[in-house]
């Protein structure tokens, strides 16, 4: 079932996508929600990001090239950050390269989206409490992190995490491939059995140090080929059963 | 004017503190409200962390010793992180020390509550968009630092945020001090003129990333003096014109 957020007419609704179809749905998509009735064609609408979420969460340089570069044990400190909910925006709307830099990375990723608090949760448990995935752009200055290893600037910008179009929550996240394109050509394209940390150990980690929540999105780290890019670009992040979430770059005037 | 967050039989108000006596009040706090002309004494209520912040986020290593030690220029690129919403606790609830360590850092510091909006702020606007401020024990677990200088997973435990137990809406932040009692000894007490980045640099340099929404929390850094402590240890961390904020450390069965 994928999910979708959007506007007509400066009204925001939820709905369940079916082919081109978006039937608009009220109430809790985490708890208790029902169709309404009313039914829209997807092209005569503005798709928003899936969700806003509770919190982000990311985590770094979290794939290798090949199986064979795969470490026998997982770190056992994982790298993770925290990226600002005001940075997110939806499919089509613009990154903006911040004043005094050229430059920015994307970073294509899978994105989990939580639905049930999650505490301690064991490893063969955690999908139980994931509500689907969608597709982020961990959009990152690298020009500001700071030499000490913080790269909460880097990471923060507004605009600087794409996320959309639409929450599957039918998939099989561990066999899917993470796919980027700029101005038509790939960048990216790794299946997800090359991270390092996997999503069941990321999500069992982090919920021994904190309660996640409904809403909660975890980035779960971005393929080989990442790549800066500047103003005027065209990036194209996919997962073929997810979809596509494109957007463009723009230098801040 | 103080306000406070607060239960009474499970069920949570928000009101005025004066005195002892707090008055009720509903609505949005950054917006809207009203009295609803209930009274409740200060000693018959449990109080609650002050809000439930939309985010926190906090600055590293932020006071010196004394004013002949403050640079001349503030740094380039200061020393940001988020902590997680999930570990904000309030007055008097244990903060917890997690399984495989013994000890856990303390940090009492004045933490600023966004009111508006904020985006591009200049350093003598800051005060506008401000709502108030409280205090917040800024709890880590430097052993779970990771050794790329990445600070999340040490800063995100569950109940490692304690904030309150109001927020002063009237106070100059400029002109007050700073403090930690540990089992009533005092550990930290300083002045925040002793800031190496103010806050009004601190606000209109994020506001210049990231666009800051009502109930976002900053915290604005620890005086010198702040310590492990373990098991038992009873923590308060004051503003004169603010309160106490007290809470104790206990370690995770």
């Amino acid at each position: 079932m994928k999910f979708v957020r959007f506007t007509v007419e400066s009204e925001v609704f939820t709905g369940v996508l079916s082919s081109e179809e978006i039937q608009v749905v009220s109430g809790d998509i985490f708890g208790e929600w029902d169709y309404t009735g009313r039914l829209f064609s997807y092209h005569d609408v503005q798709i928003l990001a899936p969700l806003e979420p509770n919190q982000v969460i990311g985590i770094g340089a979290n794939f290798v090239t090949s199986v064979e570069e795969l470490p026998e044990k997982s770190p056992e400190l994982p790298v993770f950050f925290f990226k600002p909910t005001s940075s997110v925006i939806g499919p089509d709307e613009e990154i903006v390269i911040p004043e005094a830099i050229e430059q920015v990375k994307f970073e294509s990723e899978l994105a989990v989206v939580i639905g049930k608090e999650a505490k301690d949760v064991e490893e063969p448990d955690v999908f139980d409490y994931v509500f689907g995935y969608t597709i982020a752009n961990d959009v990152t200055a690298p020009q500001f992190f700071h030499e000490d290893g913080h790269w909460m600037i880097g990471k923060s910008f507004d605009t600087f995490t794409p996320l959309g179009p639409c929450i599957e929550t039918e998939l099989d996240p561990l066999n899917v491939f993470v796919e980027a394109k700029v101005n038509g050509n790939e960048k990216q394209n790794s299946p997800t059995h090359l991270m390092i940390v996997s999503i069941q150990k990321m999500i069992s980690y982090l919920s021994r140090v904190m309660t996640l929540k409904p809403g909660d999105v975890i980035l779960t780290g971005s393929p080989v080929g990442a790549e800066l890019v500047g103003d005027g670009a065209v990036i194209e992040c996919e997962i073929k059963e997810i979809g596509v979430l494109g957007n463009h770059f723009v230098k801040r005037k």
